[in-house]
């Protein structure tokens, strides 16, 4: 993961943010980062079972869980026990990052300079904000926005209309009319009175020669990414929510709906207007039918269909049994 | 309801309007109500059996109705016997609301002055219609555009690219990138020559607190208004239909669909593209699974799923069954 | 179809664009079209035993297709026999139209002038391309992008946010706000390393009296053309991909998928998010019920419901059994 900040971000030490506990140390908090992703001098959080094989690995300085899983973690790991890890998380967040649990459009954007971005072609009314980096022979279709701090590769052709934020986009890459990239995710703490709205602080990575068609929305990563994979095409309309992962090569056609935090593979095809439910592992080269909704993991190589998704073979000898 | 006018309005009395009937009195007809909000001097309509008992106690004074259902309305009430209720609404509507049938683009459209909106942080090229108000402290992204009339509260975020017209808006609402509210519904008699576009004269009402994340769309009111309730949270590409009304402390996950006039409870959840027919009753506390289709009202605090959604007990014995 | 050329066109004959294969005469290839609209000088392609009674009858002087369907065409077609159609047909497509495989953003546009479209009201920041043909009495909203060689009829109301290309559009034509109408579809040759985007020469054609509600998406022809029929209603967010024909006096509900070249007769109507699987023909007259995944063809006059979808009664006895 970059270090870019796209968002701003307070020096705060471990026992301003828990003034409660107890700490060996107060040292200042680095990043707040997935499991997997934190360094020495982050802090994590792990709140599933699903997840133990990565909180014995992590190399967090800290780490929000609860009572009943705070023995998965390593020694060396400063636990924080509570009773409600996304509640603590959120404020946590909120602390650190104050503005990211709302999406502040931009106040800073302006025409870009023919100075700044010399081999870009722009059409008309483009506005970018700053510290935006374009690369050589990307073209920027009229009334597309790009927020500050944003970053694209070369060759890359952006459509018309679209709304860019919170991303990171490698080379070659097209993204068609009307895509919204980068904004929060829906993430919530519910509260009858008011919600608490969960800080999104990560961005999305486009690898390279991807291409997104028109009217897409793909939600930045809560705490981590939200990643789509080298030469992956998706269609029109689909919706990817945060931490989404996607594979490489993938083809996913129109309408198809991503709920937060699922991970797919390589080579992956998925017809129209499936759904994915969250935090699911789908393998490399799964098909999954049109329509179908995939509720569970399902390994590599497999052909699912159905609502709820099954084995091909399962589907087919329902259908014939009715 | 409010008394904002957001269609320009004839004053025609009943007797213009229904030349061949017979009537008490030739009086202005105020406005044109659903049977609950119609007051006196309004014009109503009663379609179906299943509103007797709203029609049993509107205070309307003008009721277009049929002959099977023209004994349930009040006495004092003048009733007027057609055929067919939404041909002889749709015609009157045109003649009241000559231009509510089809959505002309706001030509009044100006860059906002900042005198006119003190408190409020405008993005690069918003547009503004006349009459719009704005609140304190309200954030508009840039490219967004208010036609005339609009009311946003205090504290709003809206996002950019977004289009807003007949539209009240409360307190510290959040509207994602490109959301379209307040649009005419999908409504209109069938015709094989040309079909009749139903005027659509209500509005968009978003109460304290809810968020509405990006590429939504929210259509207006036929007659009445579409509303969104207190502190409800909804996803991306969410399609909410005319006449909809969703309750409170409701979440509802992506590309969910709601066909125009169902009632939607408190505290209801509803999974990612779930699907919900048009003119239902879904209680409070309601949980509706992801990807289901809701085709008949559901009881308060009952979970329901599938296609077509049954409780979750019989939901899981099906499939067991399988 | 029309002779509206959407893409710059190389002139290149037969021999160089298939060097090692031999022809009778080395004539200019004057068009690619699918196999029932090729006229004589025009290469068209033949890739499936389903479309056979139309391969017998192409008046095409040329024909991409396999060893094994060769034997359908015409004699005096000249057959050009490969390996993978649609892989030579891309290559093919993309030396003579070498821009239409990624959607350049047309950095032709322009404020309209008032004295070019004397008749037309236009709201702000409208952004209209070369040679663009408006007809009198049409209104086209705010921010609305109408790139080079479009044709609007008369009195179309185009809303705002609007991003229109490769479209001609007849008399009377609504579209609301935010739609994205005739962008490349979702076709391309798979490849690991880097997928070939199948150059899409197509248009999308819009007949009288259609309205298309918000946030729809419509796709161009690869190489024939998308169609909406006369006095067709289309509501919000509904993806049409490339190549769908739907017919007259159709009504689609909400967030409805149609998937490539399929073909919806006169009179259909489709309710809210149902999907209709690629290369169907759907008959005159057809009822698809709300939900459903239709992935067989369905007759005239049928009422079909289900995933995937089957007739009423089949639905209703299946319903009754569980």
């Amino acid at each position: 993961m970059t270090t870019i900040n796209f968002f701003e971000k307070k020096s705060l030490n471990i026992k301003k943010l828990f003034p409660k506990k107890k700490f060996n140390k107060d040292i200042l908090v680095k990043n707040v980062k997935p499991l997997n992703f934190a360094q020495r001098g982050d802090l994590t959080f792990f709140e599933s079972i699903k997840y133990k094989s990565l909180a014995k690995k992590t190399k967090a300085s800290f780490c929000i869980t609860t009572k009943k899983l705070v023995n998965f973690l390593p020694n060396q790991v400063e636990k924080i026990v509570v009773e409600n890890v996304f509640y603590e998380l959120a404020n946590l967040l909120k602390k650190i990052y104050p503005k990211a649990d709302i999406d502040f459009p931009d106040l800073s954007l302006k025409t870009p300079s023919k100075k700044v971005y010399p081999g870009v072609k722009f059409g008309n009314n483009v506005l970018v904000g700053k510290k935006v980096i374009i690369g050589k022979n990307s073209v920027i279709g009229s009334n597309t926005i790009i927020e500050q701090n944003v970053l694209i590769g070369k060759n890359c052709i952006i459509g018309s209309g679209a709304i860019l934020k919170n991303l990171i986009m490698k080379n070659n890459v097209v993204i068609q009319d009307g895509c919204k990239i980068g904004q929060k995710g829906f993430g919530f703490i519910q509260n009858k009175i008011k919600n608490i709205k969960f800080p999104h602080i990560g961005h999305v990575l486009i690898e390279d020669d991807a291409e997104i068609a028109s009217g897409c929305t793909i939600d930045r990563g809560s705490v981590g990414i939200t990643k789509i994979g080298k030469n992956t095409y998706i269609d029109n309309q689909v919706h990817i929510a945060h931490n989404v992962h996607i594979g490489d090569n993938c083809m996913i056609a129109g309408q198809v709906g991503f709920a937060g935090s699922s991970i797919i593979g390589d080579n992956v095809s998925i017809g129209g207007q499936a759904g994915i439910s969250g935090h699911l592992k789908i393998g490399n080269n799964v098909k999954i039918g049109g329509g179908s909704g995939v509720v569970q993991d399902v390994e590599d190589n497999k052909i699912v269909m159905g609502y709820p998704a099954v084995s091909l073979r399962d589907f087919l000898r329902k259908k014939k049994d009715e």
